[in-house]
């Protein structure tokens, strides 16, 4: 794994997952390190993808699904296809995208191809999921949202934030309420960055402020990405979505989910039948006694019914059927 | 305002508010810096101890309410009690207990001793409310609670906390599952450290990690404090109660607020009529980008229906009366 400064941007692109065909590997933008320094990590080896993934320094449901399609194809350039895929699969347990891409790499003739193909299909079903959720928000919506779900975590344009973003290019001029997203702070950190870049007006909030927000009526919508959608419709995502989509039910305000199809796992019943991850107690101490024990989950399960619609690059989705 | 280094402490007394006769003041915890460091700060004045609150040098309700009692009879010692009550009375904007105890040594003929006599009895009021509220958990409990509302909070014993070490106390064997408390840290930074000193066992989680909690059937009761609890039982409290007591009732999870009577305002109708206090956005922005704009209310409101028991001095009172 090499790092070194990120290359000059151009027309806004964030190439958060990128195939460099000069390295010789997938390049990433280390988001452990937003927004205090913008680096990049060029990835040459199953191994090296695999460690990306489990520190985070590539997250979100999409983006994990394309560095994991790439990850699987640097395997197969090892001739150590199905070694390199097993540690990929093992990096990280909740995310559906990440199984999906690697099964995907392993059956095709090309796998440098079948990557490509995921990364290019994964911005498309953004800008799909964009331009169909835009729909669903009335001008000046001002809208809550948790995570990171933006450009950073789908290679390019965003679930979640993708629609908010189709909603600021139609001139709609949204507001964005953004979580913190305690422990790892992808919100504070990640939304925050994004959202100033795309010069769409927003203000930071606790997680726990979600409560008085939509208590006093300061936001209209809802709206997140998922990790994993079960087959019942049940959503594994970010711990706090759960929370955030009751307090919704409870002041009649919708409570939206953007994810693409690759996300609908029809294998899982429901949440209850999803590995919940884990992770470290050091994630949650930051500002507790030396050696506190810690409690660390990283996502949670909102149920089916807590979900007004679900905007997928097909279209959208609700107790009414698609439309 | 003079700090200094703690001096020894006898007995797990925590000294959190405490009049210093010696050095003509009220010494308090600073609980700004805890728990890396154990210092104090003596304030001589109504000045210092207005600025010890808004800081929150000092806070919790019932310790809010000895710390202005002091300031006050400071005030009245330097024969300007009018003008040192009303500086301490616009230090923080929401705690009930502020404004009784400025009221009560105002009208007292010997204002010093009135001070001590609210110090007192808020400790005395804790005790009871600990064997009230310790009848109410089971052997091995579990128990979820947000902020601190320990001996931190109010002079000694605690409140919520206290609840809980007079269970721990009698041998009932609580396990406490600390909410951060973002942005402040109150549960990371004081809960946490005086649930180590007093030996019972806990984990922090994350705010948001209150939802997966409850879902996962982890924890059989919440608790919390209160810095105001209104005529028809809303309950004013550190932001994020509301979204805990919501996440209680869809779980059917009882949750438990215990308060002093002298958090009770019979003056404020309903949660709606209270001025929320707005705190600076920096202590949110600790991990966004430089000039990040927040929204930062310090306090959200849990209505009456969601409270399964108020737990005062007097007894335990919940929708079949008190008892």
């Amino acid at each position: 794994m090499e790092t070194g400064s990120r290359p000059q941007l151009s027309g806004g692109a964030l190439a958060t997952v990128e195939w460099d065909a000069a390295a010789g590997g997938v390049r990433l933008i280390d988001q452990t390190r937003l927004p205090a320094e913008e680096t990049f990590v060029v990835c040459r080896t199953a191994e090296e993808v695999a460690a990306a993934i489990r520190d985070m320094v590539v997250r979100g449901a999409p983006a994990i699904g394309a560095t994991a399609a790439y990850g699987t194809a640097l395997a197969a350039r090892e001739g150590r296809l199905a070694e390199g895929a097993a540690l990929i699969r093992a990096a990280r347990p909740t995310a559906r995208d990440l199984f999906r891409a690697v099964d995907m790499v392993q059956a095709a003739p090309d796998p440098l191809e079948a990557a490509h193909r995921i990364a290019r299909e994964t911005v498309e079903a953004c800008r799909a999921m964009g331009r169909h959720g835009a729909e669903l928000l009335p001008p000046e919506a001002r809208v809550v949202t948790i995570c990171n779900t933006g450009a950073l975590a789908t290679v390019d344009y965003g679930t979640g934030l993708g629609v908010i973003r189709a909603a600021h290019e139609q001139g709609k001029r949204p507001f964005v309420y953004v979580m913190e997203t305690r422990p790892r702070a992808q919100g504070a950190r990640l939304t925050t960055w994004e959202l100033r870049r795309l010069g769409i007006p927003h203000r930071l909030i606790a997680d726990s402020a979600a409560g008085l927000l939509l208590q006093r009526g300061l936001a209209g919508a809802a709206i997140s990405g998922a990790d994993r959608v079960c087959a019942n419709g049940d959503v594994v995502n970010k711990v706090g979505t759960y929370p955030l989509a009751l307090l919704c039910r409870e002041h009649g305000v919708p409570f939206y989910v953007a994810a693409p199809s690759s996300t609908l796992d029809g294998g899982t019943p429901d949440g209850a039948a999803v590995v919940i991850e884990e992770r470290a107690a050091e994630e949650v101490t930051t500002f507790a006694p030396p050696g506190t024990a810690a409690w660390n989950p990283a996502f949670d399960v909102t149920p089916a019914r807590l979900v007004t619609a679900l905007i997928t690059e097909v279209g959208v989705f609700s107790d009414g059927g698609w439309r």
